[in-house]
């Protein structure tokens, strides 16, 4: 083990399961303290009085080793009795509520109704897990993505869990974007220059990126910060490895690959990204990638196993420049 | 099976575990449609953003055939995952939040936030629980019952569950109680005279039936109703089946008897009760409360099996003047 003073810090921005893979590489490789995790709050939603942040419990649920590994969400050794003692008598059932999970939810709920904003409940919260990283809600005010469809407008939930991404996709709203304070512990540090790197996780652009990004002055404050941005590609081969983004692109009449996702970056946030990452299968975009001005660097990139994860982890590093 | 319509209508007055086991009786004994259960709300408490009922869940269990026979209270084939978890992050644990319980304050905390009242919520929950008894709660308004104890005034369930009834009372106080109304339909089946028969059930007199009766008007109108008002004492061979009312009385320096409970009602609440019913173990009582002015009758109180509960159900029943 290394004196974390040493060592550089490191921000990852990310929505659930797919980055939420890729954080706990990079946790494996750093040292616990190096690691800022930058978590989306606008699939946040509240549901039968409980207030819930599914990227974030994802988020803390992989850190702590709590995460089934098989479902891709949700927790290990999770029950279900709540959930059937709610069918049971005819109330809501399609958001998944486990057991274990209810736990989370209630003593979020009880901590936000105490008084204690998102940032302190979910520190607490890592804090009881025993997440050495820091995991830093994209804001304590309130933004929540609404999918708009051909079917209208859809909490994300609503769309992602109840309607199981079937309705066709339109655009995206952020309501309170333009209002909500980005994490303020995340601009001081950015603001003083602390990273040495910042990575954008295998996450879906649309809803789990951009809800971030477009935060006022956090694009700013990332492009001003002298850490390289490297961005993982959450398209490979032109699926989507977990999650909607395939759907959405297509339905967006945007081409379904990596450099489609390059290209979106590029245009809606000009000179943040300096290095793109895709999977060894998209080889062949690398040139054309190059053309948006990003340096490009071709791995494998589908975390399957722990091995995985912490070998991409590395690559994203030391194309950060980071020793590993 | 008779036609409701010519069968009369019994008012049961009633807190938890004792008198939910008569109520039972009752249900059995007549018609469902016959049987009003009057609920005492003063229990209910806030729990991790939940609204917990423990006396109208108890009745609600009970009457549908869901409660924990042995435990005496909660549901049958209860699991505890949710508490596990709750435990394992430092959560709150001294209430026993079971599994399939959580579903119940789910969904009526999910459903006052929509803008129900409690009285509207406990109908949906007993209609979707397949009660056929009318379960009514004390009042739509909060009224919180403070146990005054040597150790400092506490809201009930912390008195009663996370104090496990050990401080000492000196008194009780119902907060909210002098602005609550008391149930409108109970109050107009009162007014149009509707009940045959009225049971104070064996429930504590000072924490499940006082914040009833204390409620304004309900005294009165019980007293201007023709129906008998029966109560079965709670307190048989100077002990408590279920709970601290023996506990409670010694504290307040009153005797622990059967009689005691009697000279309390006819004090508190003159021409109310009109016949008073005893266990067997407590004949010997039987002259001295019959000095309060009440009727007294003799018979087994001690309701262990369902044919218990229902042969109490009758007794009352008859002694009320109804044929069974």
């Amino acid at each position: 083990m290394h004196a974390p003073i040493d060592k550089p810090a490191v921000l990852a921005i990310t929505g659930g399961v797919g980055g939420a893979k890729l954080a706990l590489g990079l946790a494996a490789e750093l040292d616990a303290s190096q690691l800022h995790v930058l978590v989306n709050t606008g699939d946040d939603f509240q549901h039968m009085g409980l207030h819930i942040s599914p990227d974030i419990d994802t988020l803390l649920y992989t850190l702590s080793g709590r995460s089934n590994q098989d479902q891709g969400w949700g927790l290990a050794g999770e029950s279900w009795n709540t959930l059937a003692a709610l069918e049971q008598l005819g109330g809501e059932t399609w958001f998944q509520l486990g057991d274990k999970d209810i736990a989370t939810h209630l003593l979020r709920t009880q901590a936000l109704a105490s008084g204690s904003d998102l940032l302190q409940v979910t520190h607490m919260l890592a804090q009881r897990m025993g997440i050495g990283a820091t995991v830093h809600p994209m804001s304590a005010d309130p933004v929540r993505t609404i999918v708009c469809t051909d079917r209208g407008e859809l909490p994300f939930q609503h769309y992602f869990v109840r309607h199981q991404c079937q309705p066709s996709v339109t655009g995206f709203r952020f309501e309170g974007v333009k209002t909500a304070r980005p994490n303020a512990a995340i601009m001081q540090l950015l603001a003083e220059n602390c990273f040495s790197a910042i990575v954008i996780c295998p996450s879906n652009p649309f809803v789990s990126v951009d809800p971030i990004l477009q935060l006022p002055g956090l694009w700013q404050a990332l492009c001003t910060a002298s850490a390289p941005v490297i961005a993982v590609s959450p398209i490979v081969a032109g699926m989507a490895l977990k999650g909607p983004a395939a759907k959405m692109m297509a339905e967006l009449k945007l081409p379904v690959s990596a450099l489609a996702v390059a290209k979106y970056y590029s245009e809606h946030y000009p000179d943040l990204v300096s290095g793109f990452v895709v999977d060894d299968s998209d080889s062949n975009l690398a040139s054309a990638i190059a053309n948006t001005g990003m340096d490009v660097a071709v791995t494998n990139t589908v975390m399957r196993s722990v091995e995985d994860k912490q070998a991409l982890a590395r690559f994203v590093l030391e194309l950060a420049g980071l020793p590993s």
